[in-house]
């Protein structure tokens, strides 16, 4: 039996752990998709107790403590620090194969040095023994991150953003990690949302540009591009409940959008054909920019209207959606490669079910133009476990080439999270590792080394064109 | 190489096999959703031949027969008992990896003691032995019941049912086992069959309500809750297509009923309209009475017209359907949410497709009012077999959590197939222990009995407030 | 750590090892379904270089290419043979996990006696030797066929195609192996096609038949069966978008057939319509001949325009659909069913998540007058990889009779891929092997020597009924 998470955890066989120990623990980390939040970094901020890092923003455990029987008080009401603590104590124990276990697990080894099992018993322990660490200069959010040997970190950001803490963070010498934003423009595409119109005053105000037609909008988005861009922006992202492709005259598309602008409410197929004009526009300037155009579907939000009206968006209530229709997907992307405007793309559905449809969709749009131009993102939010990693890599393995994978993200609010870049490098491992033990690939170490290190960290580097080195 | 299930069946390492044989084997079992005929206990049957047992009602069986290129005739025809069971005998040596192939097995060593595999060699020899043992008083319907170490089964009954077997079960004191009803009201809401309306009439008969209007059928089915609800009832169960939400008004749902009553056909819009303010109403019901609700769906039955005309339902002609959709589901569960009357609810869907969709729905809608409030079914069905255990537990683990998991039921008419709870019990041993041997789960032994415990056993009793204790 | 594809490559137990060994690797190949061209076999072709072999029309790879940022002149552009291969090796060594990987070493140890691995460095050294290879006349296409044990292929042909090839083959005493037409009419059903009239006028004069009605239609190409059956064919193939059933009454059958032979537009409703009648006629006569009927579908075809103009059908741009509803499958089922005409089917989803649907579909539609008479395809295309079989295999033997699977066909154009049929049975002993290594199935040597020979070779031929002697 192996000891718990020691050493070799989830190393299954002995190629794997010489592919993890010898290659890919030492790596750097480029962690080019995550919400975590700029001023934070600027202010180098610091946490007070072990609840404030672990549950003040973390629906992940939110949910699993509602599953617990756990009262809201003690998940997002006014319990104390200690006692919410000891309420994902306890949720944590029944957390039995769940990756949260693992991810809370690895952050006790990794940054507090505590290698027990967090449960009822140990709970106290663990909150002295973390609190104490969280005083410590080490537990800066800056020191987290130099200390998680990150080099790069994009977070994702809205146009009308000014991006004032990521200049800050540049501009600032004794901080060398580069911390860039990322353009998603999904309050801008959101046109049936009440507040759309106040939000299309916002941007307006801030791009400096008056938006009175589709055309108006897409040019502030245009000039928030120049400056992301400026800001070292390489990459979009959108939240999509699926990919659509309804397209319509440019003359349509104008009138929907001034109907919306008198304040009338749009249809149903209104609403998709707006959203399929603008999520062209979009690809047609990401490809000009070389941006990477990040495409996240397949997630039905605020499932539970009364504790949305209770706690707003992200506290815990979406689900995977199984209206991701394939056929529309296709289209979206042909309409782009048929005006020579497709740009690299990196498709991440929520319903794992999708991986198949991915995986052979991406091989139609591939060309020379990138290598892995297209490809399948990493194993998203409810699919970031072990089965579900495991499961991507080999849909990819199967149907293109992962060696050109271009691997993990975090996703993630938090300062700890980097050792999930630990967690998906074992898996990886481990799978190849397999495949080299049972004489599914060659033992050729070089060509090891290279895929390892590229699935890591280099072929990252090369696909956004980030200026850092190579490992 | 292991023996031919052996005592070591499916318990894959040494952790495994500590957990089934130190702690899962012996627990009481709990069967809370089954097809058994209460008459049959309440007579305590006996069966003369094994093939009365096997091939009796067991439409498993039957599809397999008609796989291996048998003629009616040995299914469900005129030919012997004899010539049945050679038939089945023959067809079961194909059927490697099937868990019919496990089933039988287990069966044939339990409760008859042969520990050899069945063929069309040992056809006779296993013929013979069966039967004499069936002769056997420790062979009644009771005796099995009582040797498997039963606790509390509960059978799945009509609205209109009389429960007059149960009252006699219950009123049977050389007999400890309870034997509850649980609450189907399927032909309540079939309003498309043709002989909908004889069935109200017998439904307004039994209850004492005159049905004239959609207001009285709840009221009618309310009456038969409560008669349950004294005869121990706690649980319903819905066979549904998909779980549909099409609300509408009051006025038009009794508009659509009025309609039905006069003998006109509706449409399938106001079909599913009826359908949906029924579910509604069953569910606000259920809430206050703190029964659990079930919902069966995923399934497209009787696809066979001929064999359907020659055969009935239930013969082996169903199969999994994909329209399944998420979107619906989520609405219904909501709109009981937004009435402050969501029961606790078990979600089973036939297509193993919808394990991801189901894990991440019931996160959305669990709250402190129980431990673990809405659950996703045991692998139903068709998935219920190693692989569709395996995924449905590691699914849940992944999204969930599964120490909080209600467990296993056989959904079963054959007084053998408690041994279903055994192969369950095994595979959920084999799977947790794997983890504990790989290091994922730490080796406490306190944690792991009471999950094993509550998994197989204890979270039932505890999630539908059985007068039973726990183990 | 196994050496790199050895003796035992993907052999993982003990018995695995004795069951591929000991039986299934002598067993010769039935290749019920391929794309080999006739005229090839007839003329018993021989190659210049490996990039002709493996690179001349092989799409499989070209995607691979491409989703290394290969340039396409490489690939299928006028860069040399010699670039080509280069180009491809330097592929291959990312495609870790791929089965192209284990395909093309296979093929380089069984046919060119190299048993290293090819990359960029060992590009040159294959290079060479495979070329010397070809020169052998051991290379030829009938030698290729007859070293790999090969005792009968079905090609795939249009009902207008006069199978002249075959002739030639069949009246050739020099060459005993058989090469029957598969009868795929796919183009007769396109009605949506702008070329379909030229291609009626086409089967017109090759059938004699004048075509004029849906009706004359349907004589045209039940005269070709005629034809095709005299040539051998047992077999009938169909490529579809999803198996639709959207039935309707032969006058508006004819109606619709007829404004199309005015040239007239068909809407969507009105294709569907034709098409539900024109396979409901195919399968009504494949019955009356005991043909086997195969349905492909779940895939959508040329996603890409710009490369679809630039290099035709065929040329990698083809994906894995999600519109594969269980609903229209099933019904079109219980037509013919309803029609006492059911043939002998084989349905084949591209989608790995049809799995489970057509594995429960089936058995609604087994009957006495076939053994397995509704088969689940051998996993397919995209799904052609170790996973992807053993998910179809997996999914097979749980809900129903794995023993009596007519297993694998290569679909492939290339005469070196029956080394597929060695991949194939390592996986399925792998399986089984490792079953009985479990103690899951008996180690009953006459029954696994049934299943394992039944599965490779001899439920094909009594499936289809051929002329050949079961191994």
């Amino acid at each position: 039996m192996k000891q718990f998470m020691d050493r070799d955890f989830l190393l299954t066989t002995e190629c794997a752990k010489k592919l993890y120990h010898g290659i890919a623990k030492r790596l750097p980390v480029l962690d080019y998709h995550c919400h975590i939040n700029p001023r934070e970094i600027a202010e180098n901020r610091k946490f007070e107790t072990i609840t404030q890092v672990w549950l003040g923003g973390d629906h992940y455990k939110w949910r699993q403590m509602r599953a617990n029987g756990v009262e809201e008080r003690y998940i997002t009401g006014d319990a104390s620090d200690y006692e919410k603590f000891i309420k994902w104590a306890e949720t944590l124990e029944q957390a039995v194969g769940n990756p949260l276990y693992h991810w809370s697990h690895l952050e006790l080894q990794r940054y507090f040095g505590y290698r027990g099992a967090l449960n009822r018993e140990t709970a106290d322990e663990v909150w002295q023994l973390c609190n104490e660490k969280l005083r410590q200069d080490t537990m800066s959010a800056r020191s987290l991150i130099e200390t998680s040997n990150v080099t790069l970190i994009c977070t994702t950001d809205d146009p009308a953003d000014s991006l004032k803490w990521h200049k800050e963070i540049a501009s600032d010498e004794s901080f060398s990690v580069q911390v860039l934003p990322t353009f998603r423009p999904d309050r801008a595409m959101q046109i049936e949302k009440p507040d759309y119109l106040d939000y299309l005053e916002n941007l307006a105000q801030v791009s400096g540009a008056r938006i009175q037609s589709f055309d108006t909008l897409i040019e502030a988005l245009r000039r928030r591009m120049d400056f992301f861009a400026e800001m070292g922006c390489r990459i979009s992202d959108h939240g999509l409940y699926f990919v659509m492709c309804r397209p319509s005259g440019i003359e349509e598309t104008e009138a929907v959008f001034r109907k919306r602008l008198l304040g009338e409410l749009l249809t149903k197929e209104e609403t998709l054909m707006f959203q399929t004009a603008f999520m062209l526009e979009m690809g047609k300037e990401y490809y000009d920019r070389n941006w990477a155009m990040q495409l996240h579907y397949g997630c039905r939000r605020d499932n539970n209207g009364k504790a949305f009206r209770m706690l707003g968006a992200d506290s815990g209530f979406d689900c995977i959606s199984d209206f991701t229709p394939a056929e529309e997907l296709a289209e979206f992307l042909n309409a782009l490669s048929e005006l020579g405007k497709l740009p690299k793309s990196i498709l991440y559905s929520l319903n794992p079910n999708d991986n198949a449809v991915i995986g052979t969709l991406a091989g139609c749009f591939q060309d020379a133009s990138a290598i892995g131009k297209i490809q399948q993102g990493s194993a998203w939010w409810f699919n970031d476990h072990k089965e579900g990693m495991k499961a991507q890599m080999t849909s990819l393995a199967n149907l293109g080439l992962l060696g050109n994978f271009i691997g993990m993200l975090t996703d993630s609010r938090s300062f700890l999270s980097y050792t999930r870049h630990e967690y998906f490098r074992r898996i990886l491992c481990s799978l190849i590792g397999g495949w080299v033990e049972n004489g599914e690939y060659p033992a050729d170490e070089a060509a090891l080394t290279r895929i390892i290190k590229g699935i890591s960290y280099n072929n990252a580097v090369r696909y956004f064109g980030f200026s850092v080195d190579p490992a």
